[in-house]
């Protein structure tokens, strides 16, 4: 069986080198939600809590997943690029965390497959969360990214 | 001589271990602009630039580095967070990377020491732009920095 989970794995170790210094793993993906890990301890920061940045990556990475998964699943490909994003830091996080994207819309879906499908170009805005190990969501992150074949 | 570029320096690497993966330096701060650098090679993506969350870490740690050099020139000190940020990607950067930050408005600044001094607790807005070698805009970044003693 196509293991999404492991080619995203492999895709971001070998093509964003930040992913693998940082550690993140491909937890989870049920055909709807799409979830992803960092442990705190390379990803701290001077109050001993995840890092600002470490947060930032790894919810995009979890949007730019879903993304590709959203294609896979559709027998399509493409480069996928964030074009921009709101990041908001709620609660500090003092444990490993953990990220899960989702879409929310099937409707935006459908239009932005559509739209991909006839122009080759397309874009969709999609909300990650960030938890900490006991389910405390610390942040909250929403991006653009744009498929182009 | 304090030199507050080598001190920057020395409290990335030693407080936040991924300013090290990605080969962060402080470059220059000359009382108004401060600068970092990082370079494509250890911060590339899979289209061979730079990769959305290594821009946006080297902008987060640009402003942050700018609100320690405000504490440091005005003898304090405090815990510095981000708080929220917005960032548009505007052009890929297929080069290594530079950002600055400067205090684009003297008031904001007093008001931000003043409410310090008073309460212990204050709060700055900031904007880093992020430009490829050539000096090309790539990146625009804007974020809420909070201190607190």
């Amino acid at each position: 069986m196509f293991d999404i989970t492991k080619e995203l794995q492999n895709t971001f170790y070998k093509e964003i080198p930040l992913s693998k210094s940082m550690k993140i793993e491909v937890k989870s993906f049920n055909e709807k939600v799409l979830e992803l890990y960092a442990p705190l301890e390379v990803n701290i920061n001077h109050m001993d809590t995840a890092f600002g940045g470490s947060l930032y990556n790894l919810a995009v990475l979890t949007g730019w997943g879903l993304v590709y998964t959203v294609l896979a699943e559709n027998n399509l490909t493409g480069h996928i690029i964030i074009q921009d994003a709101t990041i908001k830091y709620l609660k500090p996080i003092a444990t490993d965390m953990y990220a899960n994207c989702t879409i929310e819309n099937e409707g935006a879906k459908d239009k932005f497959l559509k739209i991909y499908k006839k122009r080759g170009l397309s874009r969709i805005h999609l909300k990650v969360n960030v938890y900490d190990e006991n389910k405390n969501l610390g942040v909250t992150f929403e991006g653009s990214y744009v498929v182009s074949k």
